[in-house]
């Protein structure tokens, strides 16, 4: 579903605009967007939308497995919270084109190991969340919401790669959406220490889950499907929080 | 400084191009970073430059002052995350243009509450987290390892906004990262729940304190007198990991 199209049809009339570099570089990010028409002899907008105005962006149908081929591959090169946002958003790159082409995925590099090595919030999910927000805008808060729910749940890693960098035993349970947590839990239960082949390549599988996990809340949100599952966190605790109260107040 | 520039003069030679609809909306994206060049009865190319090739973007001396009032105002917006990310970025939007007047800041919204109110990293420093990465790339997360290591270490709210929503008697030093300690021990301290126009109003101007920190860094980095302080969680504590082990494990 491309909602873009839709919306283009409510923007302003076509206008002239004189073509200086100026006001070309002016216009740029909204042409950026598309549905601009060019006519001989000048320049004219059937309308403008801006990768802006245009938020949040088009979605189409995401091919799930590519989604988590690309970040498996991907973490190797960037991490995690770059390869679960690019898993998710480079065939949207491929398939709608701009504005997503545009974006450029490495500015999310920073969120490994719970941001810059902080263990806080698992870059996966960050990486989820930052591309639900782009093709689902305040929507993708709800698909983030349950992604992080089923993630903190779910026995992970899922994902089995066709080329293995490396291989394990152990999947796990964070029971936390936490980085520190969640992979401490894993090293435990494996018997590894963090900076190891194996460490890495859970990681890395654990990115093409949450991707994929994304990928597939985000087609049904498309395709009208999808129902929320997991209620608000802040209203449940009164305050933002996790589950796993014992974790630490225990 | 606007590191752009110089590198457009490694671009490639002009350009002559057909202006097509189809093409115009391949290369919008491109001319979005500007560095284009419009000739009568025609259209060409000095050099391209896409927001994606030309990342991380430049940077202009940000108002600091500026930062934190945006930041604080838009809070009421959007949360934690957009006021902060905002507060860095919408002076550049005004001072730079293109790419960033094309990235539409909304996307971080979801970062509020610790990222949809799962209570991880505070969305300050999410918000904070991702202009630095825009602005200086890779260096960005030397800029935010050194943020989070401030924030987690000084008395929060130092901003003093010009016409205060809310007014409260406390600050309070977090020594973690986490949106749910810092504010829980915050509420504490001030004797008021989540739901408050006080604790909305400590949040507000934590914004104002992460935009402006993060600004302050990043004008230093452009000038070159940027000196990264605080040193590698995750090697420090062989994973990684916030430095308040005893919260949880004590």
């Amino acid at each position: 579903m491309i909602r873009m199209t839709r919306r283009c049809h409510n923007e302003q009339s076509p206008e002239k605009i004189e073509l200086t570099r100026r006001k070309l570089l002016a216009g740029a990010g909204k042409l950026a967007a598309g549905a601009a028409l060019a006519t001989a002899g000048g320049f004219s907008l059937a309308s403008m939308a801006s990768a802006k105005s245009t938020y949040p962006w088009p979605h189409k149908k995401i091919d799930v497995q590519e989604a988590g081929n690309i970040a498996y591959e991907n973490w190797y090169k960037d991490y995690c919270c770059y390869a679960t946002v690019s898993g998710v958003l480079i065939p949207l790159q491929k398939s709608v084109g701009e504005p997503y082409a545009s974006l450029p995925l490495e500015a999310f590099r920073f969120g490994h190991g719970g941001t810059v090595g902080w263990g806080t919030l698992c870059g996966t999910l960050l990486g989820g969340a930052i591309a639900a927000s782009f093709v689902a805008g305040k929507e993708g808060e709800k698909i983030s919401n349950d992604v992080i729910a089923w993630y903190s749940a779910t026995e992970l890693p899922i994902y089995k790669p066709a080329n293995p960098k490396a291989t394990f035993k152990h999947v796990n349970k964070s029971d936390s959406p936490l980085c520190h947590v969640s992979v401490s839990k894993w090293m435990e239960k494996e018997g590894v220490e963090f900076f190891t082949p194996q460490r890495k390549d859970r990681c890395a599988r654990l990115s093409a889950d949450v991707a994929m996990k994304t990928a597939t809340l985000l087609n049904a949100w498309a395709a009208g499907t999808y129902k929320p599952v997991h209620g608000s966190q802040a209203k449940t605790h009164n305050r933002p929080s996790q589950n796993n109260c014992d974790g630490c107040h225990g």
